[in-house]
Formats: C-alpha cells, structure tokens, sequence
C-alpha cells in the first residue's frame, strides 16, 4: 500500500476529489491511502487564536509567502511512523512542486509507485519560503546516514494557485498505474495503445440530419488490422 | 465575468476544488461562475432507471467509452443561453482535453479569459467516442454560419483517470490572471518575476542546532540589486 500525504491548507478541496470513482476505490480496497497534515496546525500560538501561515516576501514584493517551519513540521509529523521504523522497509519521498521542476510523466508516476510514502508538499500564494525545502533535504529516514528524497515536479507549463491541483494529478496518475486498479488482466501499456481516438456504439450516430459513422476499420473484426489504424490514428 | 461549464460525471469532486481560496472569492465576487453539467441526465430512459454514459470500445480493447450524444447534449445545455443570444457579443469555447493536444500555458490562460464562456469536457474511463469531437465542432454560436470553437489542451505529460484534474487546473490558471482576482495592484506578470526562490520572516530560521538565514542581498533593501538577484535565483 501506498501512503500519499498531502500537506495542504485545503484539505476538502483535495479529498472531495480523492474520494471518488477509481481513486476511492483504491482506497476502499487498501492499495493506497490519503493522509493530511496542515501546516496551520504547527504554527506556534493559544489554541483558538489565528494561526498565521504566510508573511511578506523578505525584501520586498507583492503577495505573501508561507513560512518554513510549519510546513517541515506538517511534513515530519506526516513521516512519522517512517522515522520510527527500524526496518528501513520503508522508502519515502517528498515531492515538492515547482515551475522550474521536471515535467511529470508517466514513467516518474511508475517510480514513485516504488516509495511507500509520498509526500506533496502543497504551497499557496506566492510560494513557501525556500528554506522549508531546504532543511526537507536534510530529514533522515530511521538513521542520519539515510536521507529522504526530495523531488520536484512540474505539471504541465501554467502557473496554478497552490500545488493542490499537481499534488490531485500525481496522487490520479500513480494510483491509475498501480496493479489491479484499472483491471485485473490490462495492463496500462496496452491501455495506452487503445486511447488515441476510441469509438463505441452505436456504430451510425444521426445528429441533426447527419450521419456520423464508427471508422470502417473497427467494424471489420481484424484485430491486427484495428492494431495497425490503432497506432497510426 | 467568464463562465465556465464542467461537463463533467463528478461535479462534488470538482466543486469542493472550486469553492476554496481565490476561486471561492472570485466566483463570491462575480468574477467567474461556474456551472455543471452531468452526462448522465441526458441518456434516454426512464426516470429512476440506471443511466448507462459508457460502452464497450468498439473493434474491442480494454475498458470503456463514453458514449458521444450524452456528452453533446451536456454541452449543448450549457450553451443554450449562448445559442440564444442575438446579440453574437457572447463568445464561448469548447475545451477537448487529449494526451496529444497542445501543453496549456499561461499565455492560453489570457486567451481563454477573452471568452464569456468556457466549456471543458470532462472524460472519463478510455476517452468519449470522438465523434463527440466531431459534432461539437460543428455547434453553432448564434448562426449556423458562427462555429463554436474547439480548442484541444493536455496539461503535464502524464495520464489522467479523467479530465476533471485538467479542467481544474485551467479554471485555476485563467481566474488566478484575472484583473483584480490577486490584488488590485499588482499585475500577474509582477508576481511571476518575484517567484522564483521566495523567503519571508524570520531572517534567521534555527532547526536542530543549524541556522538557515535569509540571503544577504534580500536583507539590504537595495531593489536594484535584490531584483537582479530575483531574475538570476
């Protein structure tokens, strides 16, 4: 099973989300599990008075930044049990989102399926202070010599408001990939090849006086024929 | 104020999203709306009875696809007060999501806010029969001689259960640019020089006995020099 944990300060937003169709079944049958810590919930101060998460750019700028150590500590309170492990079975990782960061793919989606615990570091505004990231590098998995590994990621070339909306897309990518999730005798590369242009019944659609007919190809049967027009199309 | 119109078999998974943070605002403001529409409502049948939205791929495969006339007629609906407007100010846009289409950026974000509309199609399962596609390019915006247009987009390089995580992404990219929705007086073009490493208070951050200070141009207040060092960082 996988542990996804989400460090986020909106964690409806994200678990209305996480907790339909495919990716709530993965988690109803245990191949994957959604934790939440908010950084909110570290931030010095009574119980009952506002915890303040963000603060001016240092410098000058507009916007507000998150601070650091709410966010390192929302992250090794979600590791915990990691830290305490002495088996070292267990492998996690800390995702960290960025503009500048690899664009994620299908195959970082098939490693990260290797980590028992991933961690999405969520910022809001404009960005965390860089120093969170930082001193995330320097966490220790069960012993100092064993470093937890920090990734940044990308998704895709626009700017978002938050890492809400990459952090849904790595926890949908991966879960989507994980064996059983989509089926039991598909695998995903097979998947892949049947996904450029699909087509179903009926075979003639009669919209508005015309006709839209299924590609002849697919109504002949010949199945290396279809795998042919499958790849090409 | 732009509309944007999910066509989509998950509107709670979606609206919690849609109704945190900046987006909240932007929609309590008036800045955006959003609307939904199911698939599922527009499949024939009695009422009560299960609303079948997919079938087996024709020519076989694995999985299953969305049938094209529910998702037409989705889209339809939610361009009824288009259709009807004479006036031809109205402008709206269909957004078809694919592995293949063009990666999503900021600068179609400011495209897509010149549009009074934005329908995004939600796919789910293997993909919608594409000759959805087909028929919704040949939808008419007040006359038949006034297309709607269909724009493709993939977000990140990676696979996606549905396009719920895309159409999100975009409704966050598009309203976050909008004048107003981050501030008054601070253009989006500003925030995105100033987001690079960010930092915010304290200036001196101590965890586990080592201190993580604030680079040393940020403490100078020297603009020209912190704006320099923004732009190399």
């Amino acid at each position: 099973m996988i542990r996804f944990h989400l460090i986020t300060l909106f964690q409806d937003a994200c678990d209305a989300y996480l907790n339909a169709s495919i990716i709530e079944r993965a988690r109803k049958e245990k191949k994957i599990a959604v934790k939440y810590q908010n950084p909110r919930d570290f931030v010095a101060g009574k119980a009952g008075s506002y915890k303040k998460v963000d603060d001016k750019p240092y410098g000058g700028g507009p916007g507000m930044v998150m601070t650091a150590l709410p966010v390192v500590r929302a992250v090794e309170k979600a590791l915990k049990h990691v830290e305490r492990s002495t088996s070292y079975i267990k492998k996690p990782v800390i995702i960290w989102f960025s503009p500048s960061g690899k664009q994620f793919t299908n195959r970082d989606a098939d490693k990260l399926a290797k980590y028992s615990d991933i961690v999405l570091v969520c910022g809001r505004y404009e960005g965390i202070d860089e120093r969170a990231k930082k001193i995330l590098k320097t966490l220790a998995n069960g012993s100092p010599a064993r470093r937890v590994r920090v990734k940044e990621f990308a998704i895709g070339e626009a700017v978002y408001t938050g890492g809400e909306v990459p952090a849904l897309a790595i926890v949908d990518a991966v879960t989507r990939r994980l064996p059983g999730v989509l089926g039991k005798d598909v695998s995903v590369e097979e998947r892949r090849v049947a996904s450029s242009a699909v087509y179903t019944r009926p075979e003639t659609i009669l919209y508005k006086g015309k006709k839209y007919r299924v590609p002849k190809v697919l109504q002949t049967g010949h199945h290396a024929n279809i795998d042919k027009w499958r790849k090409e199309s």
